[in-house]
């Protein structure tokens, strides 16, 4: 094991955010740079900078590529020669571009292998928006970059629930227009597969949320769970998808009913994330399923507000950091597990059946 | 005080659903009975079949009319005396239909000033939708019914937190279309005056969301927020009303940023019902803010899939009971208050300080 440990790729986000105090109070713990190898796409000055403002006592190791990144170590690549000036909780121009330096070094690496995963720090979804980065959130850039033509599907997940969703990063009155059959169904797929891949489970069950307040109350408040949602539930099911639904979101989370199920569904941003993050214990992640690259992030944003002033919570960053440990490990196991199938086994029927008779129970 | 009991009038809501067995057990405890003078509008079969069918013990008294209710009883009046099939767990249109003709009589009641209060059981909207009742829910029947030309607002309130609605039961693909900028301010206006009123709080502090993912990000994602939100908020800043935001809807939660607000103002149904329920133990209350009625009800539906069973948790119907005789004790003490006014006083001032420089640090 002591071989190949994971190389983590981490980006450090605006350079006037909370990103360097998030990663400086990860790997300040021995234990963080034992678990994998990480590798900071950043900048030594303004490292030391923000480890100052904040009195950190982390140290790192300046390296010029990931293959002399040194184990134990926190190790930094410098991705821009040039001074940059940190004005604490500002996005500016210049945070922005070096957000946006760190990100493309990382995907570069990724693309040559020298990186196994991906964790980025926050960035400033308006300050980075160039013609090389015409998009409106990581998630979107690295569906591009490193997406192999796959799609990728944004999963927040924590302790207690995943959450992944239809739409992303759209305005609400896009929304309906953008639900299609066709987009839930290829949704379900995505999260159906990264269920089993990513989180090793074997048949996965799929809450999917209406569209409209009170799941559309048959048709009065809308009409978009009965002609698309429901269509694409039953589509999936025939394709032997344990997906269920629709629910109407706010009961579906008043009553807890998440509990039953390995991920849910939500046709749209607020619908999902409002109630994951209420739910969180700043121990939100946010993965990028879908795509062979494994990226994750923090739940939370640049919290410009309180940059460099020592106070911010890693925890939410340091999941994000095992999670990307986790999912890698759990592809490289289906990997080997799947290379040379074996005939279904008796336990792996039974599981099936008692998964089926359980969802009858759970139907609406 | 014995002499003005509050006299609580009660639907029975859906009477294939769990209303009854709400009722019956917590009108079970005698300090409930004690409270107010609770009056069911109901059957006293149907209460009778509902009674044997959970194993309740509690008694009640079937009345005639409200000026015959006995104090320390549950009272009951009949509204119908056709025997009606109970289907439990089944919306029928028998059902629906004593659903309506139960909250036509309590508003009848309410009318001549026979009752106080309105608590509401759950309903379906769709088996009581007829052309008497040509509404999606309780709250927009009771503006109609007993607004006297003023708007309601849907709140939604529990122990740690209270939500509003600018758009309440309406398509997703609608929202965008019914957030106007007065729109808004006419509820950050009703919202206001119900905190002061219905709540004793002299200045309230009111947090409102933004429309769009990341509230916008700045018009990437929406223009809302700039066009309609914002200025909106400003208007009603300058009318002396301490509001703020707009605030992204899921970093506003998960940051519990909602303990520093009176209330929060969301733009439609899901975006703040799933993280209140989310957030809510079983305690959540729907209010009816604006009209002059008092109506509160739990803020769950009929839940026909446990109806009949006695698993039903009746706490949110219970501290629905208890949020109306608080409001309408408010509101006359508000208005003993308020009668003779005297000069603003030194303490009052010095509080409107405080809130003015508190409310200072808190804007993003």
């Amino acid at each position: 094991m002591e071989k190949n440990k994971i190389r983590v790729g981490i980006t450090h986000g605006d350079t006037n955010g909370v990103g360097y105090e998030l990663i400086l109070k990860t790997f300040g713990d021995p234990a963080m740079c034992d678990l994998c190898v990480p590798i900071v796409y950043g900048s030594a000055k303004v490292a030391t900078f923000h480890r100052r403002a904040i009195g950190s006592e982390t140290n790192f190791t300046v390296v010029s590529s990931p293959g002399a990144a040194q184990r134990g170590r926190l190790n930094m690549i410098s991705v821009f020669d040039d001074e940059i000036k940190v004005d604490l909780g500002v996005p500016t121009e210049e945070s922005g571009h070096a957000a946006l330096l760190s990100l493309q070094r990382a995907v570069a690496d990724y693309e040559n292998g020298d990186i196994d995963v991906l964790v980025t720090a926050p960035i400033n979804k308006k300050n980075i928006r160039t013609t090389d980065f015409p998009f409106v959130g990581h998630t979107e850039y690295l569906e591009n970059a490193l997406g192999e033509g796959q799609e990728a599907l944004m999963m927040l997940m924590n302790r207690v629930l995943r959450v992944a969703l239809v739409t992303m990063h759209r305005p609400v009155k896009d929304v309906s227009g953008s639900i299609t059959q066709n987009a839930i169904e290829r949704k379900i797929e995505i999260l159906n597969e990264s269920l089993k891949t990513d989180f090793t489970i074997s048949i996965p069950r799929i809450a999917v949320l209406g569209l409209n307040p009170h799941n559309g109350d048959d048709g009065l408040v809308g009409e978009e769970e009965q002609t698309v949602i429901k269509p694409a539930i039953d589509a999936m099911r025939e394709k032997g998808v344990q997906c269920f639904g629709p629910y109407s979101a706010d009961g579906f989370f008043g009553a807890g009913q998440y509990r039953h199920f390995d991920a849910v569904l939500a046709m749209y941003h607020d619908q999902g994330l409002a109630p994951f993050k209420a739910l969180s214990m700043d121990d939100g992640v946010n993965f990028t399923a879908g795509l062979p690259v494994v990226r994750t992030s923090p739940d939370h944003g640049t919290a410009f507000d309180i940059a460099g002033k020592g106070v911010a919570n890693e925890n939410s960053f340091r999941e994000a950091v095992y999670a990307a440990i986790d999912i890698y490990r759990n592809r490289e196991r289906e990997d080997e597990a799947t290379a040379n199938p074996l005939k279904i086994v008796a336990q792996e029927r039974d599981s099936k059946t008692y998964s089926q008779r359980n969802a009858g129970n759970q139907i609406e």
